[in-house]
């Protein structure tokens, strides 16, 4: 028997999350079974989307339970085996709980190769992150070469790597960040044309405008609120707006109100839809070719902020709303 | 040389239009050239959708000219004709001027036939009115039997008709309207399977639950604003919203503020698109064609609301916005 350290979900945020909101214990990890593991955790992916499963709230995935880990994307290490298809030393990846050691079934897990690819680069740009913004640009963005493609939350870890395939399929790429240090990363690092920081910009309609002088025909939104909205008054007819996340409105207490949508989006016959990867499980292993393929020839770029820690977790979870991160944001355990 | 009564616009409207952005004038009719006909007005159709064009605003149609007559689908009889495409008593359709006679080119005319359906349907139900009902639904909404759809503006020119095509293609109906009169209406004359008056519910939301017990997959949206925010709180997995209009707020002088779609939009997989009948011409035959059979068959009924005379015109258009209507409105001439 092994313990080991466990993060519990101690309370449903109200608003923004913060570190009361998580509790340290200390578990033992049952005796394995016939087709289980014993893992030891690598990286643990810290992402927007978990905020709505801290809420007591329906959505695309079911919400955590009060007083039980967390989870979300791990990398782990196979220290022990009593599955045919892990041995001892197999790295593998899974949605897996924040735990430094458990034992999970062989179900679910996927072996990855360290020699490929950085390990967590499996939890980002060759995984659920990469995969995200290729999927969601390529199913619902439908881009067409020589189109602008418009990313809010461009230096995020979904933002950009959609900047990057944009360039790829020979689009007009241009980001918005919150630093100036984000937007310049976008041009000197990710490649876009042109990069907006809303922190600092007054009029969010004209900088755009002045940005994306052919109108905007595909806006990838990870922020939703007034940034949307600014962009609404830029769309083009036939535009088509991927709803990936709306990270500047996860921590609202009240519904927030915005412009409403209907009346631009008739006036541009333009179209608006939510995307979740999960949604498109028969192209995850198409997809991951594709981008394994850029990122071999030079075409696609990791970004990434990796803390250390597992006693960190929960902090580098917080630093998302923050905007805290470059890229993906994984801990390093 | 003839004289014609001719309605401009005076005023550019702010907020609800009024009587006076309204200008009666009388003008000579030039002299017949070579393809072109003068046309006597018999049906003039007045739509929520001129509201914008009375605006100073890009939108999908170009904004009406100060002191210029203004325009609308119409049904004439050919008076005189030098066209060889038409005769003296040809019934036509067109996009024409509010006047009583007026000179008009052969290009952008189409014959009507008086013994397949009565004039005015041409103006509704087989003609835009019901190409958008129709497209509107099946290209966006894409329904699929045994869904619901939920219609707002149901008791309108367009929503009247969308709910019969549902209930033709085996789908759960339910509609919105403002009146008890035009709820009963809905189940009554058009056959929907349920009615909800938003003017005497209290709670929307609960009232859209409680008639759509399995969610809502298909929401037809004519009228935006608060009816189509508690709409969010019930749509399905993967659901489709059709905005064909947003009569509700076409009416403000600022920018109308709603629920942020954005996060009802990814949780639930959902798409949202503008819907513009003009978009789709190359099926506007096939419809045509379809909604006609479904007229002879009985299966579609046509809702009028039929005022007279010409100098009604602007009247019958501003009753549009209270909702004084029930199916389609017309001016006979």
């Amino acid at each position: 028997m092994t313990s080991t350290k466990t993060i519990n979900l101690k309370s449903r945020p109200k608003g923004a999350p913060t570190l009361t909101d998580f509790d340290f214990t200390t578990s033992e990890n049952p005796e394995l079974q016939d087709g289980e593991v014993l893992l030891a955790t690598k990286y643990v992916s810290v992402d927007p989307y978990l905020r709505g499963r801290m809420s007591d709230a329906p959505s695309y995935v079911p919400p955590f339970k009060l007083n039980e880990p967390i989870s979300s994307g791990v990398i782990a290490e196979v220290l022990e085996s009593k599955s045919t298809k892990f041995t001892k030393g197999d790295k593998v990846i899974g949605s897996l709980q924040w735990k430094e050691t458990q034992v999970a079934k062989e179900e679910g897990l996927r072996k990855v190769d360290p020699d490929k690819a950085p390990l967590s680069a499996y939890l980002g740009i060759i995984g659920m992150t990469g995969l995200t913004a290729f999927l969601g640009l390529r199913e619902i963005g439908k881009p067409k070469k020589g189109e602008t493609l418009l990313v809010s939350g461009a230096a995020g870890a979904v933002g950009s790597v959609v900047g990057q395939i944009g360039k790829i399929l020979g689009l007009r790429v241009v980001g918005i960040a919150g630093t100036d240090e984000k937007v310049d990363m976008l041009t000197s690092e990710f490649g876009f044309d042109e990069g907006i920081n809303y922190n600092t910009t007054e009029n969010m309609v004209e900088a755009i405008k002045s940005a994306c002088p052919d109108g905007v025909d595909i806006y990838f939104d990870n922020v939703g609120g007034e940034i949307s909205d600014a962009v609404l008054f830029n769309i083009n007819k036939f535009s088509r707006t991927v709803i990936c996340g709306a990270i500047s409105v996860y921590n609202k207490t009240e519904k927030p109100k915005s412009l409403s949508v209907q009346t631009f989006l008739v006036k541009k016959s333009s179209l608006m839809q939510g995307f979740v990867v999960s949604d498109y499980e028969d192209k995850h292993a198409e997809g991951i070719q594709q981008l394994a393929e850029w990122l071999q020839q030079g075409k696609l770029h990791a970004s990434e902020t990796i803390k250390e820690g597992f006693e960190n977790i929960p902090q580098a979870f917080l630093d998302l709303f923050e905007g805290k991160n470059k890229g993906k944001m994984v801990v390093k355990i």
